[in-house]
């Protein structure tokens, strides 16, 4: 008997632990073209804030009483796909539970020799996907300009401010503690906390390019700050998600005009065939040391929730992970 | 002596005729390789607000007791320069004057046996280049999409309407007159009028492309009707330009994200190696009246303040142009 996190209520602010549910799952045997497996880590990632909100965007929402899909990495306990055997680690959606079936289509194989598997949640995962793919489609980043990336010690902004410094630009970052500064400094990043320092400050030397992963006044002062031609990678907006009704945006958003900006979002999913095109730069950086990266981990599936809404108070350095049962 | 229109203080909110002088020039006689040129309509244009707030952007601005600089159309009175005899039709940069003196090397020659000259004020000018890069290379518009035209009755508006039917889009344009909507529904357009009618619920439909002349409540309204995918042509936010201080942007930006959509600004100085190319194909459709244009033309240089005020209530059905001379 396993268990697994089940949305219960919508959230209306943070998320509280009384959103969600513990229950007791009933497994089932794989049948033809199934895997079941038994999660080890489950991710916890920022965009699922918006699939609790019940509007469909660009997938569906997470329905009342369902299991909260989402990235997980786990072993293999029974097979009846040929491309998969009892103990491979594979990396899923099956999100926040111990144990699941899923098609054999939809699991990743991981080899454990070459880097942990907890890599396929974070820098060569979805995390590592979107600072990559941020830097090089969406922003079309060039060495010697110099990017502001905010939220730059989480999972995706960790991975944006390294790739960024392999790519030959100045990077500066910011975080919420100084433990976050301390890390990012040593990665070469120009860090700075945003609970100190006002962005506009840190950043008067000007801009060429802002990865946002935060909005609100982090994307107003990148505004003031961009230099003219200047572009805002839209990758998401954490200091919003929590909000019970929209909040005004910046008030000068006139300088998209008159500075020639470009404001562009984007979703990963709709770039999946370029995943591999990342991995094949990226997991060699990983191997080598060249790109580092940190893990927050809590143990135990009964404590998702609190991880989850740990991100939106800036809990973890790096990427948020639960370990929901041994290697 | 002629007279020319000067920068006395710098607009609080709506311009108003305090805020400009009537005054006595000094004629001068070209040097070498001048020319001198008396104006025949001059041009007021909603940027010109931004150059008198005493800010450097992507022009410098206007200073106190300075001529205001503008686009006008005019006939050489005398030449020092062997481009351009006198008659000739001629468009400058001299602005709010009835005469000056220009390198010849910034004068534009005109063939009046063409298109009439104050066409290059208009559809064939500035603000049709602007309507033109803003589709083409900005917005990279496509057969069978939707666009909304906001503004579309000006004078940018008004070319981007049409250039956008011939290009083959569903057109929907907004004005705020019974008149103008009747002009853009001759035109093929579905206009509304957004004193009347919610933008959102015109577009209800949704839309693909939206050309923005106006900012403020009509970019929210654009941004939730926007597909995935979609573009926002940022050409300016005349509905900002006189607000004593800058407003908060629209509250539902999340939708740059979750819609993947792309906001870029443009300024057509920057492109202006590109102005041949406009005119070699904007040019014939006028000429064949297959686009065609209105003009708002007010009477005697004392009214260029006036006119230009006018731009920012709407007074304007097309072009709004002030003639200080005769043809």
């Amino acid at each position: 008997m396993s268990r697994e996190v089940v949305l219960v209520a919508r959230p209306e602010g943070e998320p509280r632990e009384s959103d969600f549910e513990l229950r007791e799952a009933v497994d089932r045997e794989p049948e033809t073209g199934e895997v079941a497996v038994r999660n080890v880590l489950v991710s916890v990632d920022p965009y699922m804030r918006g699939r609790m909100r019940g509007m469909r965007t660009y997938v569906g929402p997470y329905e009342l009483g369902d299991t909260v899909d989402g990235a997980a990495v786990g072993r293999v306990v029974a097979s009846r796909h040929e491309g998969f055997g009892e103990g491979d680690w594979v990396v899923s959606s099956l999100g926040w539970r111990e144990r699941g079936v899923a098609a054999g289509e939809r699991l990743r194989k991981l080899d454990p020799t070459i880097v942990p598997p907890s890599t396929a949640l974070g820098v060569l995962g979805a995390p590592g996907f979107t600072a990559w793919w941020g830097l090089v489609s969406v922003g079309r980043v060039e060495a010697g300009e110099t990017i502001y990336v905010s939220g730059a010690a989480g999972a995706v902004g960790s991975a944006a401010v390294q790739l960024a410094k392999l790519k030959g630009l100045r990077v500066i970052g910011s975080a919420g503690s100084t433990e976050k500064v301390e890390w990012l400094e040593s990665l070469g990043v120009e860090a700075f906390d945003y609970r100190e320092t006002p962005a506009k400050e840190a950043l008067v030397d000007g801009i060429d390019v802002y990865f946002d992963n935060v909005g609100g006044a982090q994307l107003e002062s990148a505004l003031f700050a961009l230099r003219p031609f200047g572009r805002v990678i839209a990758c998401g907006s954490i200091s919003r998600y929590n909000d019970a009704a929209p909040q005004p945006g910046p008030r000068n958003l006139a300088f998209i005009v008159s500075k020639r900006l470009r404001i562009e979002g984007f979703i990963i999913l709709d770039h999946m065939a370029r995943f591999g095109e990342f991995v094949g730069e990226v997991a060699p950086l990983v191997r080598a040391g060249s790109i580092t990266y940190r893990e927050t981990i809590l143990d135990g599936i009964e404590n998702v929730p609190r991880a989850f809404a740990g991100l939106f108070n800036g809990d973890n350095v790096g990427k948020m992970l639960v370990r929901v049962g041994p290697d």
